[in-house]
């Protein structure tokens, strides 16, 4: 599709570039400062969590289920928090772990243990002379961080409307077996917002794979719903049981964006064999994690129902900010060819291409007017956006008034680098 | 030295032997069920940091020296905690890290990270043929599992009064550049309760070694004296920094037994270098960590004379249980020829020598009797004590009672079988 500028007399393009140019001289002359860059809650919204803080004091009972939450022990995690583990992850509690304050780190830890010593029954992945990983695109650049740092080479694979483009995936997995897994957000996807159809989710649950192939499937955004129709995923442990491939799923959520960003609580949930295995190893180098806050957390959020009332609390702050990023994108750029966005039913970002070539430019001229990006390039492994198009929109964290001027920079600055573009291409 | 039994003639043994024996059908019958086997608080003690728990709640200032808390961020812990972090450490602010509840999960990832990648400049660890690391023992069963778990090769040293034998440490480590590391818990070391001499810290810490030889420096019991004078421990990092070593020495430390077991905060400091290089390494996996458990933590404990303070309660929970075992341990086994043990100023454990060939058996009786050690050999790598000698007491969960007839039992049991020892020598 060609951008409005592209289909302009050398004239009216010229016409369009002054304009453009004297709009983005008066912005600078603002000195905005704006931050649009991290898939953070604001500061009001983390309030509505400040309740739970008042749930553990000096008199409380301190048990759970008849475990002491104050002491060491109880490796897994305490019972009720393993039962919240299992709604949110879809296994029953007894194939979970509830642990510190990070996914992230679970995740890091799982994959770490695979390259040191393998899947068991396999080779380690550290003396296997390549070892490859699928990283659906765009997607969330932390995950990516942590294949790359163990020198695994990252593939990226397209996402579409329905979850990453599953012809591909399931072309490459079964032709390379060096591919070892594959990361996955399976509901409001980092940055696109899309939901894995079920299809999605059963191919990637029955496809054939190497036998240490996993997937990490990271429900990040399992109940952060701010549409009025919220997205279904799948459970993809029912497919993978039935194909008898439940060891490849490692599932991981938090409650880092439902009570307190950093110091939530996060779930581990898997095939009873590997929860056991990885119990085991992470034994290791952990004596238990901190029960108290994971009593706290249970005793505010008892139970998915509780979650989800929590979580509409939530979407009071999160919906007109989304809604923000639709209307301004909407008036700034529909019908000029220059972008397309997408329109998540929840989670935490918006997923924006302008016209190839044109990403790290918009990044680069949005900061010089005062407003920060989430890196150009940062969606894709190694930060190499091949089409240099995608830009993560977090909308999250500043006030919609804020918001909404940082959006107007964004469609300035998106119109001004389409017509650049245009015009070097008549040079 | 011989024991008691040892001396005795045929007869004298014959009947020293049937009347133990008859004791200890006696307390068989008595069915006891006692445990003194974790070095964990006893719910009382860990009672006198409840009031902690009073400190944060819905409306409290959720800010630390400028950081919101309540969000992401400030990966490297909280200006308070850093503070605290290195008066604990030796170390200023800026040369600590504070991570979540667990120093033992600090210390893997941090050796993980070597056997991964290599210190800088160096190979990484898993690409040498042979790893050996130096295990001053008896000592801590965690840190064994650390290294064991890698592969790696674990060294026995002996423990002496003053710390490792560091004529035996300065020879292997010389000798030897596949030694790459060494555990320490300086003070009130675990099991044997000693604190390491001025000579030795510094000897140690300006050896020579290899240039990615590191010292694993576990101050678990920095400020856990119950002693009315408590031993005094060399700052290991004045002497590193004087040796041009500072980067050999990875200090930890947390208030697992301070406020809450297994939620409290823990600790790294280490030269500028390696914390820059360990905390650009852990980001990889950690977003941030929890920092309202943080500042509940500094909140309550504000500076190292609060922390102490607080220590002085603990004391007074410690402080009779260590007295009893030293006093049962004197009523019924001074002058037998057939123990020795340790008299700590402070920490969690007494470590018990029984006679050559004794640790099994008696852990195997008291087992039967009712009442549960630490597993016999536990204290040594791959748990190969090579005398079968030792015994780890581990004195703080029981109440003083349920301690004494634990005593009781401990010292009836080491008399059996130093009993049978001596006729199994004479058959």
């Amino acid at each position: 599709m060609q951008t409005m500028y592209q289909q302009m007399s050398d004239t009216e393009l010229a016409n369009a570039l002054a304009d453009l140019k004297d709009q983005v001289a008066e912005v600078k002359a603002r000195g905005l400062k704006l931050d649009m860059a991290r898939g953070k809650p604001s500061p009001e919204q983390v309030g509505i969590s400040r309740p739970m803080l008042d749930l553990l004091s000096s008199d409380s009972d301190l048990t759970d289920g008849g475990v002491d939450c104050s002491n060491y022990g109880c490796f897994e995690g305490i019972p009720s928090a393993r039962k919240l583990a299992g709604e949110f992850l879809g296994v029953p509690p007894e194939q979970t772990i509830v642990l510190g304050s990070s996914s992230l780190n679970i995740m890091q830890d799982v994959i770490v243990h695979y390259w040191e010593k393998g899947v068991p029954g396999n080779t380690p992945w550290h003396k296997l002379e390549s070892v490859k990983w699928l990283c659906p695109s765009p997607g969330y650049d932390r995950h990516f961080g942590l294949t790359q740092d163990l020198g695994i080479e990252n593939i990226p694979v397209c996402m579409t409307e329905t979850g990453p483009d599953m012809d591909e995936v399931e072309r490459l997995v079964a032709a390379d077996p060096s591919i070892k897994g594959m990361f996955c957000v399976p509901k409001y996807s980092n940055p696109t917002g899309c939901t894995y159809s079920d299809d999605t989710v059963r191919r990637l649950a029955t496809m054939e794979a190497a036998p240490d192939f996993r997937i990490v499937w990271d429900n990040a955004y399992a109940v952060h719903d701010f549409g009025d129709e919220p997205d279904k995923l799948a459970n993809i442990f029912d497919y993978a049981r039935e194909a008898g491939n439940e060891d490849r799923i490692l599932a991981v959520a938090s409650t880092s964006k439902i009570t307190f960003p950093g110091a939530g609580i996060a779930f581990f949930g898997s095939s009873p064999a590997n929860v056991a295995e990885v119990a085991n190893t992470l034994k290791v180098g952990l004596i238990s994690a901190n029960k108290l806050n994971q009593l706290m957390h249970t005793r505010f959020l008892p139970t998915l129902d509780a979650v989800r009332e929590h979580m509409a609390k939530h979407a009071e702050f999160l919906r007109p900010r989304f809604a923000c990023v639709e209307e301004k994108l909407t008036e700034g750029l529909a019908g000029t060819g220059c972008a397309t966005w997408t329109h998540p039913h929840g989670g935490y970002f918006v997923s924006f291409d302008g016209p190839a070539g044109s990403a790290k430019r918009v990044g680069a001229l949005c900061k010089e007017l005062g407003v920060v990006l989430t890196p150009a390039g940062a969606t894709w492994p190694g930060g190499n956006d091949p089409q240099d198009t995608n830009i993560r929109i977090a909308p999250s964290y500043p006030s919609v008034e804020d918001l909404a001027a940082a959006l107007d920079v964004l469609v300035l600055a998106v119109k001004l680098v389409s017509a650049e573009l245009a015009q070097e291409e008549r040079a």
